[in-house]
This record gives structure tokens, sequence and C-alpha cells, in this order.
């Protein structure tokens, strides 16, 4: 069986010829796996043939409109339905072949584009998730990671079951534990969402909830999902990144103060573990097929492993939609 | 001139001994200082003869009732009238010699009874801040950092206004930069909450508001005060600790595995670094005079830095209280 990945090349930080070039690299990896391109097809040609990617596994949709950063999230549906983004979720929409799309531009757009063509009968808000390395070796589903800022609790719970589905069918994980992101332990700790949000979960006999999880071990392993708003997720993402990046640049001053060669191969060791851009960003919960949201600054093995995923879903049969939550 | 600091003695998980002790090691660094111990005076007393804590530079209050963690904040005003925190945060209030307080127990207790006894006459809500070391040398004042997880805007100014006035006289800053904890840079991000606030803190011409700060900016040096509510603050100060013990536990692992010892040299300086314990826990910001909470872990010499700070506080004249807010 063959799968087809739509990659959106407008719109990123870097640019059509590095999107290009990660689908390259992942179609050089997958032999089951084929792209179509869609964006400025001079550009994407261009690239497709410095990069040697074989005509047969790769086709292009031409389209000259681009939804930037700086446009609001429903230009994709009015003000630019030609752009990248809205044929690229049109596309995936309409063709049965395609098991997903990959694009790293405007988060909001990509949101509500895919609210319009991917989401499911019932209507299920969707939710942007980022799976993240847990320190136990395992991956954690941070979800929502910005998407909905202020959540109900009824959001937060729908949140939890769109998590609990992803990780079953991406990990194979029999009962995924559920945390609830808070500032405390015990149950009587959290604002008053969180709060509310605790008593239901408790409810739901469909889920492994685990309780309140505290920052220090959002990422520990403790959970396998974790629920916040997209507020609360968005500090745990960037606070991470940032703490992260200010103790390697630390090491990168030690190691260049003291020319000691050995903190500088640490100083890289840890770089790559810590550089939550490479997982590839984030992944739309909810919708009918894979969404995914690579980082605006994806370099070209970014874009590889985030088209890897989509494949990877596809092949566990990408059951996490809204039909099924 | 000499000043007095009270120390309450229980409360904490390593006991009264180490409280006492670092007292001793406060009193040894600073000449001016004297200290009043609250507890158990058998205790507090073999512990200073032990340190060879000089009789004349310190005072007990005996009482034998503590409130612990599992005791409900109002214990302090109703069920324990006669626990060290209540008699000590009396002693505070009623003597004039007295700066400041440090505790190193249940922190809703400490808010609740300086609410009671230390509380100015304009009532404005007190906020808890940590004061952490930023990446580019100088501190930042995060407030609050779990006091009160439901803030409405206008609590969020208040907190802006006593982070002002604390880091104008704790380091001298002539017009400290207030940020605002949100999940992007522009004034249209946050939720509602910290939109309704942006407007507000806009039009604070007493404050010199630098605009959104985004959770990977949280402790760059973008700001010298991050506004945020406690339930944010919490994330903020436990995920920058999680990320940090996970990746210096990393460079721990690697430096067994490897048997470099100048790797383990290296970790102990991040360790060092980066144990926000050793900071001295919270400053209750809004009180007449300096309320501390040491972490309950804090070892002699973060009780000693903690002392340290009270008395830094005092000495620059501690205008940062209600009345001046």
């Amino acid at each position: 069986m063959r799968y087809t990945v739509v990659l959106d090349t407008m719109g990123s930080d870097n640019g059509a010829a590095v999107l290009v070039k990660g689908a390259g690299l992942a179609i050089e990896k997958n032999e089951d796996l084929d792209i179509i391109l869609v964006g400025n097809s001079e550009e994407i040609l261009a690239a497709c043939c410095e990069n040697n990617i074989p005509a047969d596994r790769y086709e292009i949709v031409h389209t000259d409109e681009v939804i930037t950063n700086y446009d609001s999230a429903a230009a994709v549906l009015f003000e630019k339905p030609n752009s990248s983004l809205a044929v690229a979720l049109k596309t995936t929409a309409e063709r049965d072949d395609v098991v997903g799309i990959v694009n790293a531009g405007n988060t909001g757009a990509l949101m509500t584009g895919a609210l319009k063509h991917l989401s499911g009968e019932s209507r299920v808000r969707p939710a942007l998730a980022a799976i993240l390395p847990a320190e136990n070796g395992g991956f954690v589903c941070l979800v929502d990671t910005g998407a909905t800022i202020d959540c109900t609790p009824q959001m937060l719970v729908h949140f939890a079951h769109l998590g609990s589905d992803f990780m079953k069918n991406m990990y194979k994980l029999e009962a995924p534990r559920v945390g609830l992101l808070s500032n405390g332990a015990e149950k009587t700790k959290g604002n008053k969402v969180v709060k509310e949000t605790h008593a239901l979960l408790e409810g739901c006999d469909d889920l492994n909830f685990v309780g309140n999880i505290e920052g220090n071990n959002a990422l520990s392993g403790a959970c396998d999902v974790l629920v916040c708003d997209g507020f609360a997720g968005n500090q745990v993402l960037k606070v991470t990144e940032g703490t992260a990046k200010r103790i390697i640049t630390d090491v990168v001053k030690i190691a260049k103060t003291t020319g000691n060669k050995e903190y500088m191969a640490l100083a890289g060791q840890l770089m790559a573990k810590y550089d939550l851009s490479s997982l590839g960003g984030g992944i739309i919960l909810g919708a009918k097929k894979s969404v995914i949201k690579a980082r605006g600054s994806s370099n070209e093995l970014s874009i590889m492993n985030t088209i890897g995923i989509v494949l990877n879903l596809a092949k566990n049969k990408n059951v996490y939609n809204t039909e099924n939550t």
C-alpha cells in the first residue's frame, strides 16, 4: 500500500527550498511514500531537481498566494482561498489517497482551515498537541499548546480524550495515563477551571486519569497525556525551551572560557537532545486526517521527521479522529 | 543601628536545628543583626549551644504548637493562635525593633497570617514573589508565584506596582521594566485576563511597562518584574526547576557513563547555579514589614541567605509596603 502526504511549501521562515529538501529526504527514507507539494511550481521544481527527487514520487500543485504570520487566521477561508494552505487543505480533504498534511506557517490559519476542511461529523473542537520526549524515555502528549487559550472544563475533557486516543494509536499504549496540569498535586489545587476539570475527569471511566501533575513533572513521564489550556501549554513549552537554551549556553560559555573541548562536545549532545524544534512541532488532534504543524523555523531534517509522523499515524490506522472520540 | 529578624523555627521539612544553624551563620556574618527564635525552647537552646551562637544576639520565644502543611491556611488565625507562626507574626507586628520575619512552613498560613498581622492601611492584596537570577546577570521579580491562583486584571496591576516598588528598593533600579507573561509578544495575545491587564498596564504612567513577555524570555532579563497570576507563576517556577534538574541529571549520567570527572565538576557548577531553592524562596510583597517564605527544604545556607535579604531590605529602608503603592 502507498501513502500520500501533502506538504504546504509556503509560509515558513526558511523558504520553500528547505521544505522540499525535507520532503526529498522523507521520500528517500520511506519507499511507500508519495508527496504532493503545494506552492510556487517553479521554485518547487528547481528544488526537486537540485535534490534529485524521483519525478514519479511527487506531484506539484501550483499557487502563488501565501498566508503569512501577519494574516488573520480566517484569511484562509475568506481573503485568500487560493493560498497554498487553503489549496493544500482542500487537496488533503478531497483526495482519498492523501493521509495527512504538513504545514510550517500560520498556526491559527492551519487550525481554522482544518476546522473547515477536515473536521469530523461530531464537531468536537480540535486541539493543538505537542509530542515531547519524557525524562523516562517515553513521550508525553501535551494538549493544548496554544490553539485555544481560554478553555472551559468541558473543552479540557475533550482534549483529554483526544490525547488519550492519539497515544493509544501512535504508541500502542493500552491505557494512556492522563494528567491534569496544576499548581499542586492535591485535587484541591488549581484555578477554577482546573478544579472543575479534575472533578469531571474523575468521572470519565474511559480515561486512565492519574490526577494533577505539577510543572516540574510535566515532562518527567509521570503521565502520557498532559491536559491544560493553550495559555498554560504555551508556558510549559516555552519555559522548557528557554531554560534548556540558557543552561546549554552556559555550558558553551564555560567550554569557551576554559578551552575544554569535551565540554563543547557535551553542549552539542545536550543541544541535539533538547532542541524541541527538531521534534516537528504540533499535531492537530480531532481532524479526519493527520494535520501537523511544523515549526516555522524547521530545517530539512525536522520536515522529514514530521512527514514520518504522518506516515506512522496512517500505518497505525489513524483512528484518533472525531468520530472515535 | 541594630536590626532584629524573627525566625519561625517550626513547620519546615528539616527540623528546627537546621534553621537555628542558619540563624547562627547569619549572626556571624552580620554584626548588626539580632534574631528572635520562635518555637520549642529546649530544642532551640540545644541548637544554639551546639552552634556557639552568642547568647546576647538571640532571644527565644517558646511555644509548642506547630502549623503543618496539612493545616488549612486559616488555622493560623483560628485553631492554632499559639502556633509558632502566629506567635512569630504577632511578635513581628508588635515589636518596633523587628524588621521582618522568615518562615519555612505552610505558605498559605504565612500569607493569611501576614494579612491579619502585617497588612497596611490601604488593604492592597499582598502577593507572593520570587526573586530569580536572570540570564543577563540581573534579577527578575516574578509575581505572583502561587498565593492568588485566580486573578482579576486589577489584581495583576497591583502586583505590577508591588513588584516595581520592590525592585526599586532592593536593587536601586530607577524604572524597573515591568513585563506581562503571555503566550505571544503582541498585545493581542493572551487569555482574557491577560489581554485586559495589558490595556490597564499601558495606562499606568507610574510603571515602565514593556509589554508581553513569552515563557522563553521569562528569566532572560527582558524585564525586571514579570507579572502573572499564581497559576502561571507556579508553572514558570516549577517548569524551570524541572527542566534544569533534568538536564543536570543528564550531565551527571553522561559523566558516570564516560567516567569523565570534568563533566561531574561541570554538573556541580550547574547545580549550584540552577538550584532555585538556594535563593531562599518567596517574598510577600505588600506587607508592612518584610515577610519571607523560605523553602520547606531549606538548609542552613539558604536560611542564612534569606535572613540576609530581610536585613538588606531593612537597610534599603524597606519602603515597598502597602502605604507606598
